[in-house]
């Protein structure tokens, strides 16, 4: 059995080790509709005002407002139009006093004009119009600048790119902008028991398949990072050795299994020889079971427990606000809400305990409930979970009706 | 300007409207990788029972428990190793009264055997085995079946695939799965006073950014889609017609701008000479302006209003649930919740109105504000919402300490 030097860590100190670990990998330019969901790496400023000129925001006429502030569907208002602006195209001429020009949404305002009659107050005439309702002074009329002025930061480095701010961006004439890159993330699955999808092996009555890098290749692409999975090698010191190697392309490396206190595990003998800068190699956490943190060549390695839903807790806890952070992602933790528990649940002390859990709402209140057996190789209930409910260090167990913390997983 | 027959519908009654029109377009089969957040098409069975045997979930001993029920630090018992069990492999004999099988995690148990012995509390041994507490019967042992039946309905058709169900799937040996098609989504900007990013119009004064077609594609993205850009067409009948007929190769058709009462639209137009059955062609939503739905060739088709805003509430509110329905998804809808307005806000009576909002909490409670001016060109007040406030058809105006309705963005 190998040494154990390292203390058992608390929850909040392991993930506070990892976060002061890492850091943003890099930046790349692309293409706008790619840039959904990703960071932007740079202030993006207006190069000029939007709308850059007042403009329209109707179909309608372009006015003075003293021509026509008199004007009742009794007692309309006849102006002659002195010109039809088609939309894309501005006045040729000045508007002159008693007169209207005939524009479209989006047209730049006449010299002169301080108001838009909409289309809808008159008759639509072409040569004179006539207009049955007065607007307010200066009403459909969007001015130079109101929606960005020129020089203003439209969106400043570490924004998440949402569907609006694509628009915003598209609206400065940035077809490409420059956004963090999303960290690869190498991920082996370790152990003689676990068989890849696919393979002969698979068959085995005593072999489990590897669901473990489908469900962290699933983390890492909700998280932002771009899964590599290099399957699943067995317990031998050389066949761990090349695949881990060959993650370290990566610039993050996720193992899963491999790391207990079994004779036959070679991850950790591998990673020492390979100069792994140990952070931590134990957390009090349930479910947990042997969970490992450190950096080789700079690159973070997580070592994740082999239990299925042990590797996808400590996946949500650990590597996935590691990858937040590395993306520069302004929210790197999970959401947390207080509900109320509908059944006692018991907890180990001196752990942080992280029952999956499912998260809803009646009549206006949260209540959150285990979903059921905890033992922890069911992945069924981490699918049915919408949520993990989080028991601290000092407590033992919760009554029904307490008010607990809870993490939204979606 | 055309005829307007159709009345102009409530949102409800259009929203019903688009979900009652379309339908799931298709099924496809892909890799269990590429699946994470699509809609599962099939019902996934077990072939076998995970674990397919009842095996050790910890490294240790394999016992009887009545041979070690008495052991305790002071007197411990000791018992001879009969066989060590490397990792995915099993015993080769049944478990002798008296004797213990070391195994390693995920071995299947050696007949004979009912319980395990956790290796931390033992002396680890190899060919005897001193063990210092006693385990629960059955204690550490994972059953076979424990996780699931042969046989079981694994997932569901209909289920949203998350990292979970990946996982879920993985361990049922299903590297590729059956899900639905993601709609394609053709996305075409009209209007001459609308330039492409890039264009060498782009620079001219009177043209503004086509931002709605990268916001529609976020949007389409966002919803489960694939966005196909046609770019920007300008108000001519031939160069909307040409792009128009090339939209419908795709899924799903949506314009912005060009079906306002303009006199240069001629969307309007063309889809009537294809052949559109029009659903609704106004709805008294705000911000909205014309809004348009239809049927062509059985492709949904949607007219969205040209202002940016517009198009992002009206997508929101119509082309989103659509994208969702013929996805499968379980989620059609946007999470609504009730929150605590800040502030007074007016709405014009008959019209259902969607305020740009920022949602948050403050000592447990939901509060909400507008973004501010909702001057409907004002894309940024659009970037800094994360929900909008809705404001039902007869409500004219909300004080502050409203309890209103919110529809969450993220």
């Amino acid at each position: 059995m190998a040494p154990r030097e390292a203390p058992a860590l608390r929850v909040a100190e392991a993930q506070e080790t990892v976060l002061n670990a890492v850091r943003p990998i890099g930046t790349e330019t692309i293409d706008l509709v790619s840039a959904l969901w990703r960071v932007l790496a740079e202030d993006v400023v207006a190069i000029r005002s939007i709308p850059p000129a007042d403009n329209s925001a109707m179909d309608g006429y372009a006015v003075r407002i003293a021509d026509v502030a008199a004007a009742t569907p009794e007692r309309p208002v006849i102006l002659p139009v002195s010109e039809v602006v088609p939309a894309g195209k501005r006045a040729r001429a000045p508007l002159e006093p008693g007169h209207a020009v005939k524009i479209m949404t989006g047209a730049p305002m006449p010299e002169g004009a301080d108001t838009v009659v909409r289309v809808e107050h008159t008759d639509g005439g072409t040569e004179r119009v006539t207009i049955e309702r007065a607007p307010e002074p200066g009403e459909n009329v969007r001015r130079a600048g109101e929606d960005i002025e020129a020089g203003d930061v439209v969106l400043a480095a570490g924004t998440l790119l949402r569907p609006a701010e694509l628009g915003l961006l598209a609206s400065v004439n940035r077809p490409r902008v420059l956004v963090t890159v999303r960290p690869r993330v190498a991920i082996l699955a370790t152990g003689d028991e676990v068989a890849d999808l696919g393979h002969p092996d698979a068959a085995l009555e005593d072999r489990v398949l590897d669901a473990n890098s489908y469900s962290l290749a699933g983390q890492v692409l909700e998280a932002g990072g771009v899964p590599l999975l290099l399957g699943v090698a067995r317990d031998d010191r050389r066949v761990i050795g090349e695949r881990i190697e060959a993650g370290l392309r990566a610039d993050v490396l996720v193992t899963s299994g491999g790391v207990s206190v079994g004779d036959y595990d070679y991850v950790r003998e591998v990673l020492d020889r390979l100069g792994l800068e140990r952070l931590f190699w134990k957390v009090m956490i349930r479910p947990g079971g042997p969970l490992a943190f450190g950096l080789l060549g700079g690159r973070p390695v997580f070592c994740l427990p082999g239990n299925p839903v042990a590797s996808m807790v400590t996946a949500e806890l650990f590597l996935r606000p590691a990858l937040r952070k590395m993306l520069g992602h302004p929210n790197v933790a999970r959401e947390t809400v207080v509900a109320t528990l509908t059944e006692p649940i018991s907890a180990r002390k001196g752990y942080r305990t992280f029952v999956r859990a499912v998260l809803r709402r009646e009549r206006g209140e949260r209540i959150v409930s285990s979903t059921g057996p905890q033992g922890s190789g069911i992945l069924r209930s981490m699918s049915r979970a919408n949520a993990l409910i989080v028991v601290p260090e000092d407590v033992e167990r919760y009554e029904a009706g307490a008010r607990v913390e809870v993490m939204r997983l979606e």
